[in-house]
């Protein structure tokens, strides 16, 4: 008798009749008038649980199975038999039930079977991948994630792991998370009173880096295709429920490229991932369909089959103010767009996703490229319906005095290694950013970003 | 005409007769006396370069062929055609030479043709990805890191992204990062002078993990099946050739799973990615077996079909205690393997890989299984010729009473969510943990784990 997986079992790829054995955890017991009980049990290879029907005459009935309650661990063996009930072709007809790990005080029960709010559940991140929604969350983040490494693997890209402790500041912006093994209470100071951070592990200030991409630009420049999907940091004190302190994202960046190739790698990208779990997750996507948000499959397959429409920053400005609709943010060139602006352009205006190119100068980072008109640069954002901008990205100033321009403009200093790319056969190139979490949020229609990654980080939340 | 890899061309994808582009960098140029250069043009895809021969007729020839250096890069097309050389089936018969970048000084390059040593190389660790060796090592770690998932997807385990920032010690010991936003010059105090961290970015003291295992469990007692695979951080101020501050490590954690289970599972793998990278790799591996260790091909095939023994830790030390071997540490039951000790057991004891198991429980984590001896715990590490050991795992006390009696022991406080995890359907359970670049040296005989990671975080060095 070889043990199985409850997925294996539903699937149907063991013939009723066979000897099974299912280890697991009890969603349900419901007993009969005719002496016998139904055990509902779950393993985390699927949405459903395998029925168990549990005889009175075994060993154990009284004095165990009928003290089973929720949370408990059980190996179940018998015979898997084609189901009476509806909903399930199998179920097993239970020979032995090996209580493996009762549920103290069950009355306390964290995640006992009766609904949870989401925010209560954050509580309780230890045990909330046990309830059908986090299930389903972990394992179509798992096929997501997979999809990812596939779809960059067959192409011939090569995943870089950018250091996550960095010394410098990629956006040359934005709040960082200070790395240190000073003593905090009496750190070694300069003469000024400064802090010595020569003294430091690194021998320098060191921070939680919010990007891999610099350091991706420098294998991208060697290797022609790369990737980075790995953790980044935010400092920003947002209690949002779009902001994470640490998140996944994934950043490819292609060699002899320009942005008319990095819209069209985007595009591509996000309809295979989409159509990856469309095709891998039907079952745990049909639960988030029912009781998350109607409308998940029916927004998945439109993006998926749609081609992106692409339009220039300054067209959707005016597009924006000839729209009759009053908006809370000004609409104005020069100024960056807002979520309802953006999700007015790809829900209203297009009517399906659409890449937003060549925002002003001023509001986008010094290292993409600028244009001719020397007002704006070759960016782009790609908004989805539903959700607004989902990937931002750009083509990279390739040209070193240009670079060296842009990054006066801004104060940003220090990056002689990142200028050196430009010095020794630089070539054009480009990449963008997708925020892995945001992108779950999307596919399973959970609202909070917090419950999209397994132990969240925010503003003072570093539990488990 | 459409533009190929240089792998696509030299595979032998694209027929000779057929018009092709190749966009990369030089390594070489040489000229012939009868008028016209060879320019090896590399792309990162594979090992060789493409040789390109360039007629001196074409417009450019004299203006900026005749001045191309190593690192330029440029953009060929012409025609594919046999090679009359050896070494390659292939090459271009140029038509057109399009420069796109320059090398600033080529004298000065600081990754020029000739040898460097390792040890210059990282100090231009933004440019190493350009060289063979640097090269290659990127291409390995792709494949294994693919391997990596491939593996764990196909056999239905959850990718589970633990977090890197915590406000726990996973181990009771060891030397953390700090993370933290409080201003270091005047950090928030309580009145006995102590750092108020109530102020901080979390509202408690938070570092950098060092395993996540523990919110791995977590998972694993819900979905079956889990692992991770992502960085980890140690503060220790330990400049070897071993160390890193930052590195990547793959835990696995199975329910329902003795030690058994977990050194056939850690067995499995091991041979498993050894396979793929033996498979898809070698070109770069050939590579590794004649430049930088003329053993590894031999090493990895021999693992690669080895059963792996199973050796009990206190048979270990009687047998290294009978080898009539003069040992620089000395051999003793209690005290921990030394790395002389664990070559000695599997290069010339089992002369293969070996798995030793059951060690003192005083030198192992709180969280390994005590074994019914009340002297040894269910731990394992396998070890492989030519680098000791390569993986540590254990079997994980499932037993809250053991579990909180050897906390106490240990000294370990406020793991009240762990401990839940025994209080709510416990399961016996297991896992390991494998240092990704330990591993990837040991496939390319590489000596220092700086240079197996693209830009590594030691002691003092925190650059680009």
């Amino acid at each position: 008798m070889t043990v199985s997986s409850v997925k294996t079992l539903l699937a149907g790829d063991v013939s009723p009749g066979a000897e099974v054995e299912v280890r697991g955890w009890l969603r349900s017991r419901r007993d009969s008038k005719g002496g016998f009980s139904f055990l509902a049990i779950h393993d985390g290879s699927c949405h459903p649980a395998i029925q168990a029907v549990v005889p009175g005459e075994i060993d154990n009935y009284q004095s165990e199975v009928l003290h089973l309650t929720a949370g408990c661990s059980v190996i179940v063996r018998g015979e898997l038999v084609a189901s009476q009930g509806k909903g399930q072709s199998v179920e097993i007809q239970a020979r032995e039930v090996e209580v493996i790990g009762w549920v103290d005080d069950p009355e306390s029960y964290p995640v006992a079977k009766k609904r949870h709010t989401f925010e209560y559940l954050r509580s309780v991140a230890h045990l909330r991948p046990r309830t059908n929604t986090f299930g389903a969350i972990t394992r179509v983040r798992t096929v997501l994630a997979n999809a990812v490494h596939r779809y960059f693997f067959e192409r011939g890209f090569q995943w870089i792991n950018t250091p996550l402790i960095t010394a410098s500041d990629c956006e040359g912006a934005g709040e960082l998370f200070r790395v240190s093994t000073l003593d905090m209470v009496n750190p070694p100071r300069q003469d000024d009173g400064r802090i010595d951070f020569n003294e430091d592990f690194f021998g320098r200030e060191a921070f939680l880096t919010v990007s891999g991409q610099l350091n991706a630009e420098a294998y991208c420049l060697a290797m022609s295709k790369v990737y980075t999907f790995g953790p980044t940091f935010r400092a920003e004190n947002s209690n949002t429920s779009r902001h994470l302190a640490e998140f996944w994202m994934v950043e490819p960046e292609i060699a002899f490229a320009n942005l008319d190739d990095d819209a069209a790698l985007a595009e591509d990208f996000l309809r295979y991932l989409l159509n990856a779990v469309l095709e891998q997750c039907q079952e745990d996507l049909g639960f988030f369909n029912q009781f998350i948000d109607k409308t998940v499959l029916e927004r998945l397959e439109k993006v998926a089959g749609s081609d992106f429409a692409r339009l220039d920053y300054s067209d959707a400005v005016r597009v924006l103010e000839k729209s009759g609709k009053s908006f809370e943010y000004p609409v104005q060139w020069g100024a960056d767009l807002q979520s309802e602006h953006e999700r007015y352009l790809c829900e209203e205006y297009v009517g399906g996703p659409v890449i937003v190119t060549h925002y002003p100068k001023e509001i986008k980072a010094f290292y993409m490229r600028l244009n001719d008109d020397d007002r704006t640069v070759a960016a782009m954002d790609v908004l989805a319906p539903g959700i607004g901008e989902i990937i931002g990205g750009s083509q990279r100033e390739e040209r070193l005095d240009v670079l060296d321009r842009r990054m006066a403009e801004q104060g940003v200093h220090g990056l002689d290694w990142y200028r050196d790319l430009r010095r020794y056969g630089t070539v054009p190139h480009a990449g963008f950013g997708l925020g892995f979490e945001r992108l779950l949020n999307y596919i399973t229609g959970m609202e909070n970003i917090r419950d999209a990654i397994p132990f969240p980080r925010v503003p003072r939340h570093a539990e488990f």
